[in-house]
């Protein structure tokens, strides 16, 4: 089989970035040898060329200049692994215009700006592809993709949040307070120095409106999740829990009620005999409702460099593959709450 | 969006091709507007006429000639619903080698049969995808296709059968005896009149045979498994485990031990902190394992005609879109044990 190459650029070399770097230089023979795909990177979007080599790229890809990317015609698909709304947007629609195919982890962007991206990649003829962006390695879209191609989605639950996760678990099985469990995490790496994102629910919030707005076909925004976050847990509250043979969970919902949807983030009790109350330490869970295959449940590693690099170079290789077809059709939303 | 047709074969019209066909009708102006794919039978094998017409279809479309279907220059995908290996191995090779694309359900004839199907849809460069014949409707295929994409998947675990999952389920949380679960599930339509298909883990095998060809890039036969069925599972056994807070599940394993797969189906002990442990009921769970994601777990209704129509309908829409760029390759193994 011939093998064709496809350029790459990246859009910020971190630590998922830099992860991706590694996957497909180390990987790269076996993903050629599979899919007849020689993935190239031909541009590195950094801060300093000091970060490029050290993901194991050549000094000449690096650029701090975004027009760089997109004035490259030997690139194909733009990977943005930047985090942060600004500029990661602005850099996604440039790309898109410029004919590029885009793969972001960007929870953050993409559910902000969900309805603009799809239309600018639609109105180009590129792929928009975002698996990394809610649930690590876990394969959510590819199978939020194919329940939805004959089914309606009426309800999404999750555990989306990782950090989260890892603190209640530690406060239900050691029996510690909130705040012990949080430097515990902080002290592992699962949780920032600042914890506000993942503790008071804006993470979980972005994903359930990337998830919420697949399963409607129309951009709902982070802003219409009704969110609490999980600071005011008590060790008292989970012990209960525990001893119901459940747990307390920090559950993203979004469920459709005639023809709104309801999305919320906060703390629940989950019942024993249901799986989520099994999800321990920082994994992830999501169970999607259809009306033809019933609940779906999908379990993982939410995060993570590894898991999330395999995420990202799946999507490069399905946008390089079959472009535009896997582009969601994801309209504006008619009035804002 | 301008529509295009796609001429549709059903091989069998019994309960599952029964469900594809009543879906293709009552879901066909969604899927059209989603997707820009009408789809539209245009043949239907099945040893009588009234089947085709109680599953709402026009009779002009009912024959009982194979080479009627692959004959018919309109067919564009050819469905295969009859179960069994044969004569389903031969249709299903006919039609591929008549540049049809074709979806099954059908594990058994896929597990003996699957290097052959493969190598017959690459040389016809047709699509072979058999979502349906592994988990229902659960998204295992699209999500192991995803995780290999850029991982080497060393173990695959899972529950793979509703119908002994619900009998060991009985034996625990009612604390019957097996022969007395099995006649309640035969009551209810969850077992055959002739369980030993089920009770004596083949329809596991099959299946996990399928799996592991995926996972190891060549044909791994179902004879290579490791058997042993529920029937010898006892309600102490079964009570013991729940006493140490864990299950006895039928589990179908599949491992890579140096360049060797192991496979084995048999009851086992599930300690209550994996996942798969808290499985219920006639639902099914697989737990892959890639060296990059780590472990994945999918969960869902195993079985059920609106399950397992809504994963072939998927399968038929993405032969229409991708073609064989979603065949596997599958090449014949070495050496038969």
């Amino acid at each position: 089989m011939a093998s064709r190459e496809v350029g790459i650029a990246l859009l910020g070399v971190g630590i998922v970035g830099g992860a991706v770097a590694r996957t497909i230089t180390e990987q790269g023979d076996v993903i050629e040898a599979r899919t007849g795909i020689r993935l190239v990177v031909r541009r590195a979007l950094a801060r300093s060329r000091e970060r490029v080599v050290q993901a194991g790229l050549p000094p000449e890809v690096a650029t701090t200049e975004i027009e760089e990317v997109v004035g490259d015609e030997r690139v194909d698909v733009v990977v943005e692994a930047m985090g942060g709304e600004e500029p990661a947007a602005t850099y996604l629609r440039r790309s898109l215009e410029a004919g590029k195919h885009v793969v972001t982890a960007n929870k953050e962007a993409l559910a902000k700006n969900f309805a603009e991206l799809a239309a600018a990649a639609r109105a180009s003829g590129r792929a928009l592809l975002f698996e990394a962006s809610v649930g690590g390695g876990i394969p959510l879209m590819a199978s939020l993709r194919q329940i939805l191609a004959d089914n309606r989605v009426t309800r999404i639950r999750g555990i989306v949040n990782g950090t989260t996760n890892y603190i209640l678990t530690q406060m239900a099985e050691r029996r510690t307070a909130y705040a012990e469990a949080l430097r515990e995490a902080q002290r592992l790496g699962y949780a920032e120095p600042d914890p506000t994102a993942d503790v008071e629910g804006y993470d979980a919030a972005y994903k359930l409106a990337i998830l919420a707005s697949l399963a409607a076909g129309r951009h709902i925004r982070p802003e219409q999740v009704d969110r609490t976050g999980i600071t005011g847990v008590t060790p008292e509250q989970v012990a209960e829990a525990r001893a119901r043979g459940g747990a307390i969970k920090l559950i993203a919902g979004a469920e459709l009620d005639g023809e709104e949807w309801r999305l919320r983030v906060a703390p629940e009790f989950v019942p024993g005999d249901h799986l989520l109350a099994h999800v321990r330490l920082n994994f992830n869970a999501v169970e999607i409702t259809g009306d033809r295959v019933g609940p779906v449940v999908l379990y993982g590693q939410g995060a993570g460099p590894l898991p999330t690099a395999s995420a990202i170079v799946s999507d490069i290789l399905d946008a390089a593959r079959f472009g535009a077809a896997l582009t969601p059709h994801i309209v504006p939303q008619m009035s804002r709450t």
